[in-house]
């Protein structure tokens, strides 16, 4: 992450928590200010605007997820190790909800982020893939042709709309428990494609059941 | 449908010909009311601003596709039957892509709109449901526990997110093909519970090199 005064680091704390609480359109600049305490000349002189702080969270979130994308899990046989690793994106993806809940309007606003949200995207199906490959190579998986590619999309797709499908279905803020169910749906999209005796489904199951 | 005069339906159909086509945020009632070539006064007659076209043409398409989500399939087990099927509520939603480019916004601005679609979400997860539940008892498909549920949620949520999906990746206009492609990627969901021996995938991959 890039150096910044301690103020900047304030304003874009505060801005982050009223966003993801609040809902970024019913947050203006002036707000962020009278929360920190200081004036709104004063959060001027640091940041022009709303927008410029979303593209600097955004910055934090690109390096934060790129970084978790690119990192392989260690042992993909193990639902353990899968459910830590899934658990750390949907987390990741959790702390910047305000933009997840509204991508579509934000990127529309300032599009100096479309490309680089694209590029996530596409890193997001990049790593579902090199996982699936992993243990298809692996012997574990078997997939029929195209199935593999639209089981990647699929993941990404999860990654990308699952806390928007939970506001539009519910209408409440998602609680943090919304992260395991996450994970249970991805995870429960690769069993059918288990080759083993017991299934994933099955091995899901007891791991859920154990963890409690 | 409900009864309307012949200049409100013209005003429906262009605003949601300039929605679909230029966004629904670029377009103000000016805008609307000079392409049929009436004055802003006249259109404010029949509605009072954009929110009012919105919400009207929210309640045709609300009428269409709950039509659709509840005739069921006649014969499931056909990938032919399914494929018409699914079609039809990707051409629904295609028609109607404006609302579901940016959902959240729209149901943010105009909360009438909220339970009535959350209404629309619960109702596409039925369908999905008794479909699946269809074919498991006629001894086609097999679930592990949890399976089914969550395989008619991702349905759901594909049905939902499909066209957003493409505008977030690609950020071009959805050409009319992307129906196709969104029918594909709903039936190799549902592949790998196929019970006989010749696999759903294969039927599919047949069936789609047939069409062409």
């Amino acid at each position: 992450m890039a150096e910044r005064s301690k103020t900047k680091e304030k304003i874009l704390r505060t801005a982050l928590g009223l966003f993801n609480n609040e809902g970024e359109s019913a947050v203006s600049s002036v707000d962020i200010a009278s929360v920190i305490g200081i004036s709104p000349g004063n959060l001027y002189y640091h940041y022009k605007g709303k927008d410029e702080i979303i593209v600097e969270l955004f910055a934090d979130f690109e390096e934060e997820i790129r970084q978790v994308l690119s990192s392989p899990v260690r042992e993909p046989l193990k639902i353990e190790d899968n459910w830590v690793y899934l658990y750390i994106i949907f987390e990741e993806i959790f702390d910047f909800r305000f933009f997840y809940k509204n991508q579509s309007e934000l990127i529309d606003r300032i599009p100096a982020l479309r490309n680089r949200f694209a590029r996530i995207l596409s890193l997001k199906e990049q790593t579902a893939l090199a996982l699936l490959s992993t243990l298809e190579s692996q012997g574990h998986l078997k997939f029929d042709d195209g199935e593999r590619d639209a089981l990647a999309g699929r993941i990404a797709q999860h990654f990308t709309f699952w806390l928007q499908y939970h506001d539009l279905r519910h209408g409440t803020s998602p609680p943090k428990s919304l992260i395991d169910q996450g994970v249970f749906m991805t995870l429960i999209q690769i069993t059918p494609y288990w080759t083993h005796g017991k299934g994933y489904a099955e091995l899901l199951k007891d791991f859920v059941s154990e963890k409690g």
